[in-house]
């Protein structure tokens, strides 16, 4: 470890952080609120003791510049905000982390390091208040739909143009945050796992080939109404029986995958009385792959899964697709040497796919260079305030995450010669 | 067929009432409301012609009495009212076909008939406003809850005891009804199939061997919301994947109780949503069967199969009881009496078991000897505007309960002696 790396110290300013914005049902950092931009404002003066610059770009995201001799850029990325009643480190650990490395450059380069480091704190990664996450991220990247995103309102009617005025953003220019990204060589982000993988694995850290694609749809099968004690079992067209035949069928899709994941989310019932066999059968459908060939795939024996108990069962089947979005795998070099500084930390790597998305995600779309680091999470629960990692696996992901950091920049130098 | 007896008449007083009470919905004859009470005064204007006596009970059923030489009664039953938007035949078409049998006994009897014939229509068999069936003709065989009933809210919040005041009915003394039954010898009661029985058999008329014993429970199935991302298939405990194995598997405990079926009729999810596997999922089940043994081993079945794909999905199942009636098998020599009828009527006859429920299950729990016929539903549909039976077929059920009702009414004479 660097000997002016200090990780007891990023504890300390998470546990602060959780004093400062959260309350008895977890965090409460939700983007474009009060409490954000108070946490905003204890964080830039966390970072006032440096010799950075801080600006918001067009697109709210907070970016500190530590400038170095090239302009070539080392981008660490996170996010302040969370969701309602969220964890205590779903996105500021990387940020603060983000910090801890910022400090341990300052002091270990004279006046300038050789590369210039930039630590962003992504506006609005989780989507909690208009319902789309990877805002500032996406807007950055140039992949906002920005005609959607325009329409979307929060659950009190507030548009997000409007909530964005009230930051001193103009929706209308948000795309004009791309030139943050002109200089940009690499991008890191350290994030906990949200899942359960190195918590089985007995890992403190892994790396992250990559953020999942996902090809998310609502399947509707149309049967027909029929009084529940008059309607012999075989006249029946029960849109809830077939529905329910593909419960078991996407787990064997998602075996034959390899490391693919589908989940059946939502399933309503019309009319949905006790008396009545389902006429109507909704299902939502999440299928993620880190393969496009391998979720394509997926998505294929799904629907000829539904046709088939369609059929079996006398009922009609229709698609709808909600949403997708292309698997974005990260940098080989880049997820090479993040391996290189969890082995150097704690001895064992494992890699392992992002099944939720990140930031990361629209930064690797834009053409940077990048990778993630994973620390292992308690309960491998996330968004709820029991979210957790061991105090010593977040001082190891801090050291291994500024590791991956001074590797990097030599990796960007070592590019630019 | 009796000379005096026109079926014709039924078939335009069933017109007339549709095109007097209906809308391009269907039957609008919801009990209690306006046009229920219009109804009620058609029927009578139809009935004025006749020597009979008419009066509303304590609990607001209608009662038509041709006085006979003896008190003993034959009752012949059914409901004027409809649910929203329902059939132009369903409840009314016994009513009407018991004033045509009114009529040919009144003109085929000089004076009185041996014994004494009445007519009721029971108020809300349907419990379309209030949720609760049955209402008229539970209060009369003294099953009502009244504890229950009580407290009943239609959806614009005014109570049942309200609307009941509102047409002059006390609801405290509703179990006074029940003195109607003093004299009761025997309850006939005509009714559309309202399945596909009949109509797959390719047969008019059916005997009815009683109500099926009905046991009505919600299943929670209790797993762990967990990220669709980040959760690998083999560590999820996904509540949707336990009840819908619990979808087939009532179609083998139907098939394995011989004449039983079993509904799942509504699934809700939480937290319901694209992102997360199923943490909770409730689903209900109805399950109906004549005979009292099938009906608890169907449900101890139900019981064993939740307990076992919730074990194989390490997640938890809870049951809540929602409703149940024990089985109400109709009389013996009445059932025969009616396939008697059926067969001078058209030849050929079938036994079947009422999936729904009708006032003749409460008539017979209070130990009045019982039994209903069923004429072909098209379709196999009703509580909808589509509901529709054959206009011959309507005449000829007009006639076999004709019979039955001659048949029956030896049959208390025969006792009688």
């Amino acid at each position: 470890m660097n000997p002016s790396l200090n990780p007891k110290r990023t504890v300390a300013e998470l546990k602060e952080l959780r004093a400062l914005t959260g309350d008895e049902h977890g965090a409460q950092r939700v983007a474009f609120t009060p409490m954000w931009t108070k946490t905003r404002a204890w964080l830039q003066k966390k970072l006032e003791t440096l010799p950075v610059e801080s600006h918001t770009d067009a697109a709210g995201n907070l970016w500190t510049t530590l400038r170095g001799e090239s302009e070539k850029s080392l981008l660490i990325g996170g996010h302040m905000d969370s969701v309602p009643n969220g964890g205590w480190l779903d996105g500021c650990l990387n940020v603060l982390a983000g910090v801890e490395i910022l400090r341990r450059i300052h002091s270990q380069y004279n006046r300038r390091p050789p590369i210039t480091v930039r630590l962003v704190d992504w506006a609005d990664e989780e989507g909690a208040r208009f319902g789309k996450s990877l805002f500032g991220s996406s807007a950055c990247s140039g992949n906002l739909d920005v005609n959607e995103a325009r329409g979307l309102q929060d659950k009190h009617g507030i548009s997000l143009p409007d909530a964005l005025r009230e930051i001193g953003v103009d929706f209308e220019r948000v795309k004009d945050s791309s030139q943050e990204l002109k200089n940009a060589a690499a991008y890191l982000e350290l994030h906990i796992e949200q899942g359960p993988v190195l918590l089985d694995l007995g890992l403190p850290l892994g790396a992250v080939l990559g953020t999942f694609g996902v090809e998310r749809h609502a399947i509707t099968f149309h049967g027909q109404a029929a009084h529940s004690g008059s309607t012999p079992m075989n006249r029946r067209k029960d849109a809830f029986l077939a529905a329910a035949k593909m419960s078991f069928e996407i787990y064997k899709i998602a075996e034959r995958s390899g490391n693919g994941v589908c989940t059946i989310g939502a399933c309503t019932t019309k009319p949905g009385i006790v008396t009545s066999v389902v006429e109507e059968c909704r299902i939502t459908l999440d299928q993620r792959h880190l393969d496009p060939v391998a979720l394509a795939k997926m998505l294929a024996e799904a629907k000829t899964a539904g046709e088939k108990f369609a059929r079996e069962g006398s009922v009609k089947v229709s698609w709808e697709r909600l949403w997708q979005i292309a698997p974005r795998p990260f940098n080989g070099e880049l997820i090479a040497l993040c391996e290189e500084a969890i082995r150097e930390t704690c001895g064992q790597t494992h890699r392992l796919p992002s099944g939720p998305l990140h930031d990361a995600a629209e930064v690797a779309a834009a053409g940077i260079p990048t990778v993630m680091m994973f620390v292992q999470s308690l309960h491998g629960i996330s968004h709820n305030k029991i979210e957790d990692t061991k105090e010593d696996h977040l001082e190891l992901c801090v050291t291994a995450f500024d590791k991956l950091a001074g590797k990097t920049m030599q990796w960007i130098q070592s590019r630019q010669s």
